[in-house]
């Protein structure tokens, strides 16, 4: 269960007033609600930076016509067995697909994953993200 | 179609070789491959800037005990009708989902989605991620 | 004259220990001073990307024996007369300067003139970092 | 002594035109030597991420009548000794001032040096970059 305490924090009152706006803007419903966005960010980040267990999601551009790559695709993904929790396909069009590959595991195994998909012949383009696996974000 | 052509660079003999061999440990098979990719990250960042058609990745964790909070999700992905390619969706635990929206539009179009869910409360962490949709990139 | 308020933020408990624990180690003295770092660093942000006024600085390295190329970077930086408050040059080695130019204006601006240097012939890296005029941030 | 050396690359025609596009408008007088920075760029990534001998600016904005500031932050620089190649100040208005401080060493002992001085009470903003300390990029 989440336990939710409330702590206070001193700011200057322009910069808190400059940072209401923004939060506003983005479409924050709450002060609280925007800080607490901050204090997570800097929570994944230094999960990642510390390799912990993180999730993942690869997202690659590539070239289906190329012979091989779905293949070697999938094998890539069969190699980390147990790690890749789903994976979606979208036809991008009559050549393109893209890819969405959902991965936890430690970042530096992730990265490794990207980069040896990255590296194969007919992917274009491709980008990780880390975020959380939820259970150290309350 | 694609039509490869070929061209030549100039490059310093020990650059060249440094370069050879990250290409060889991120999993490259030739050094050609892997300048390409530098070129088309390089164009797909300046299509981002230029707020042309891309495909955006959005990753958030949330909730799904916050009350409403499902709804909201949905209803934000309505909004953007026509738009929205596919979404998947990753049960973390019990009480944690993983979902991975991915959006065809504008540049500016996507962050303002992204924007809009990520201020969403019970909403823990997401980050997007731009690509190409294919056509650019060839 | 700064005048510093408080206001409350509620956090999930685990969240808040984990976070203070990252903060120590980053070797803050209070969670109020790291939470509106977080806060100040958003409002940094915002900034660059609203092209307000902001300070850059650009750091380049670049070898003083391509011919003409002391010359050119002079020259960009008089173009840009009055918005460069100071340079800072170091010799690297017999062959190597690292040069950092610190510019006031926009953040469009700033970057034009970063592409401007970036580009020239001999330049070998080079980055940019936009931070805050002072004015904006309390 | 460099010593430049010709290598071949294959690329799409339409990507190498945009590419061409691209370099042109940020100012780049021919295709190799873009094609060098992007090469460069990588090289450094590298380094950074190897945590070999880089060359690290970091720049901090800060309030200079926060009392002690000014000595904690001739400490912390002190505590660094024969590793600060040059620190820039600049007096940016009444209270704040920008200083750059310019570094040479591992990337992890500047990330250091840099989340010391950035948590200091006071120090408003501030962002590290690493680059090449000149000898590995030719």
């Amino acid at each position: 269960m989440s336990s939710l305490i409330r702590t206070g924090i001193s700011l200057d009152r322009e910069l808190l007033a400059r940072f209401d706006r923004i939060a506003a803007q983005k479409g924050y419903g709450s002060r609280s609600e925007a800080i607490r966005d901050l204090v997570r960010e800097c929570a994944v980040s230094t999960d990642v930076a510390r390799d912990r267990v993180v999730v993942g999601t690869l997202t690659v551009v590539y070239d289906h016509h190329r012979p091989g790559l779905t293949e070697e695709l999938i094998a890539a993904q069969h190699h980390y067995h147990g790690k890749v929790l789903a994976t979606t396909h979208v036809h991008l069009d009559a050549r393109h697909c893209l890819e969405v590959i959902i991965v936890k595991g430690r970042a530096s195994m992730i990265q490794h994953l990207a980069d040896h998909i990255l590296s194969l012949r007919g992917v274009k383009h491709g980008k990780v993200v880390m975020t959380t696996s939820g259970k150290q974000l309350k």
